[in-house]
């Protein structure tokens, strides 16, 4: 907690980099875009990973775990694969001393190994669907890196899934994306857009891949997951086949969707202001954080922070921080850290009975009979939850604009905004724009809306959404 | 559920790779040694991961998430500890086409990547104890494998703290060492030796390793899981210092402790008959599996199943299997998958409003009426646990033999059982029962037991567990 948080006016990304490090989320390792999550970062991942497990295992997936290497063959079946994923791949080359005959590449991503799998398990339609998942770290060498939002290593799940028609396959990448929509606005409390991914954007390998883009507080957007139907180009590659109710060898329709620990840099990059983190109560490590001002063991701060935590922890993940350093100090280290509510108990306050509650949000301070904590907290701990997701619509409606010619995107671009147009789409207009203004199309939003392209004025083919993106 | 089980009185080996295929735990790869982890044991793993964690997190221990690289130059910084892994080392070499400079080693262990952080973090006593846990998978290349007990890619939990004392380092390890064998005893209900392991024995790396061994129904021990008191040996080498109380810098000291996917090879093992898998029933995937006897959808037999299963799901894991293959399909292979209970609801029995329950543990059939289902599941879940647990220690005494000379251990290893001697150890002495029985020391049981030696006759130093081992 040694540096001063530079202002996310002055330099967000200098902004975001203090908070990495304020807040003690990661640490840099001697790997080139490899970093260790710490203690913090990794309890908001654990409280992510809780949420959608429950989604998961409701909907009758299973969790399973797959070799972190892949022989390099497998890579190699799906051409198109192999081909967006080559200049990433971490390649093991040797055993002890002894150099290997077929090399095995860390898992990129982990289609061509489960479809090994269930090339293996799957034999007729009654096994279907097959739906697995599992919480692994993948690799992929990236050139310029920043904590969460583009690491060399990151921590993600990814969802695999197996159907006897094309048509289950696309309702159960459209089901995924649809529980990761709700999962960002309900419980991270963040405003999406919702589309699919253009021909260039999408997943290598992917027939549609359906994104959930959201907007910073810059401007620029962050893809925050991604459910693909993979139909059977997979399948195709690898054989997979089942016996279908007609008695027909047939390969199965896939579907693969993941979130990653890019997500805490929406969180961050979404919530969080001048003085840190601010984080979505289901979200927080801990949703309290109980503050002793002087404190001393023996005297009555103490016997009351405790039994305040005492009280609030059948209810609450709560933390007391009891230790002697100042009470500025110790504010300013958990507002860093974005704990929803702050509890300060004090010699002067307790005199008549009383403690101040700090809402992490709006940073109001309450003063509060102790008698009536337990429904103050719970009231503004409702307050935050509804605050943030306002918050967040209004920095997702501020930031869009409507726009109908270049000039006026070129505009909104430079004044940090994001686009949504009518669009003729094609790799042709999607480059131009990329190469003239480092936007890009981020999501096709609607197929066939009224109205001309904003770039060449033709009839428009698509109404999409343009930003700069991280 | 294709082949059948051999029996583990002809054929024990096969036995276990019979119930690992017929109840689906895991399925080999093309890599040698690494193999998937279905559903199945995934599910058992994660049950495995609940309770430690709980046991964790209840003890200031925070989960993290290390590199799975480490930079070979980390590995080579501990002398002792880079020859013990040397030659079962995964390293990459390459990442694209680009070779490196430096290689980078798949971690084997990560005592070397959490030294690294300790030394960026740690300053001051004040912020000691440090205890951080992680949920890897890690990879060591192995000869001779097998699911679960010899994985060149296997799951574990490695816990990593940091100490201001040699003393609370110590007590760290035996506490955590505490935590493991009442969780094997209590969850697992598998009867346990605990000591410390030899010179030879002991990890690359510890000046003390503490270890639980457990017996296998063949007579072959199976080191379950172990606690290093790790002294000032990697902090030495890492140069991981803290200011102490006094104002001065000194070394951390530290300890590792772990348990891995193997255990589930002691849980297969040592419960296992027959029929397949037996699971005690709080780490079972379900611990009730509900059979419908000509399974119609519409019938009463469906009913009765789909309100059974509701009634008792608010207190157990449950599964209900309505699928049509003949109920003695299914109930072979939920047997094989180790299910506690089996509920059994077929029409004629339905006539008198009864129910059919299979303890699975001995296989005895009680026809219960369905008023009081409730209350019998709970009496025979109960009931299961305490004879699981006899069963473990039966097992364990049947199979421990005080012996006092050579001819007599020859005679117990033999005979498939484990013997506890009085002991001269040396590394000569300890090589010599190696090589011409097959068998090794697991244990030191008591440093200065009264009597002599039962290989030299000399004055013991040691009273030791001996067996063959997995």
């Amino acid at each position: 907690m040694a540096t001063k948080i530079t202002k996310q006016t002055i330099d967000f990304s200098k902004w975001y980099k203090d908070i990495c490090e304020n807040a003690q989320l990661t640490l840099a390792t001697p790997m080139k875009g490899v970093v260790i999550f710490e203690p913090y970062s990794f309890e908001i991942w654990e409280r992510i990973q809780f949420f959608l497990n429950k989604e998961f295992k409701s909907r009758d997936v299973s969790n399973v775990s797959m070799p972190m290497l892949i022989p390099a063959s497998f890579l190699e079946k799906e051409k198109t694969h192999i081909k967006g994923f080559a200049p990433e791949l971490f390649t093991v080359t040797k055993i002890g001393d002894k150099d290997l005959k077929d090399n095995l590449i860390i898992r990129p991503t982990s289609e061509t190994i489960f479809a090994f799998y269930f090339k293996n398990r799957i034999q007729s339609y009654k096994q279907l669907p097959l739906q697995l998942n599992q919480w692994a770290s993948v690799m992929r060498a990236e050139k310029n890196t920043k904590p969460f939002l583009r690491t060399s290593e990151f921590l993600w799940q990814e969802g695999h899934t197996c159907h006897a028609t094309a048509k289950e396959a696309n309702l159960k990448s459209v089901e995924m994306w649809e529980v990761y929509n709700t999962f960002i606005n309900e419980k991270l409390l963040i405003s999406t857009i919702k589309g699919t991914k253009t021909e260039m954007e999408k997943f290598s390998g992917a027939n549609e891949t359906y994104t959930i883009e959201t907007i910073m507080k810059d401007g620029q957007a962050l893809q925050s997951c991604t459910s693909h139907d993979l139909g059977q180009n997979f399948s195709s590659s690898f054989d997979i086949k089942f016996l279908n109710k007609d008695n027909k060898q047939e390969n199965v329709f896939q579907t693969s969707w993941g979130m990653s620990t890019r997500i805490i840099g929406a969180i961050i990059m979404n919530h969080g202001d001048d003085f840190g983190l601010v984080l979505p109560p289901e979200i927080a490590p801990y949703e309290i954080v109980v503050i002793e001002i002087f404190a001393d063991k023996n005297s009555n701060v103490s016997k009351v922070s405790n039994s305040i935590k005492k009280e609030l922890q059948k209810n609450f993940r709560i933390k007391l921080d009891n230790t002697n350093k100042s009470v500025g100090f110790k504010s300013q280290e958990w507002e860093a850290k974005g704990v929803p509510i702050r509890i300060e108990v004090g010699p002067r306050e307790l005199e008549n009975n009383n403690v101040v509650l700090v809402n992490r949000v709006n940073l109001k301070k309450t003063t509060i009979n102790l008698k009536n904590i337990k429904t103050e907290v719970k009231k503004i701990m409702d307050s935050i939850q509804k605050e943030m997701t306002e918050n967040s619509q209004k920095l997702l409606s501020d930031k869009t604009k409507e726009i109908d010619s270049y000039d006026e995107m070129k505009e909104e671009i430079v004044n940090k905004n994001i686009c949504i147009a009518n669009f003729y789409l094609s790799n042709e207009n999607e480059n131009q724009i990329k190469e003239e203004t480092g936007a890009t199309i981020r999501c096709i939003l609607e197929e066939k809306p009224k109205g001309n392209c904003f770039l060449t004025g033709k009839k428009a083919n698509s109404k999409v959404m343009i930003a700069r993106a991280y």
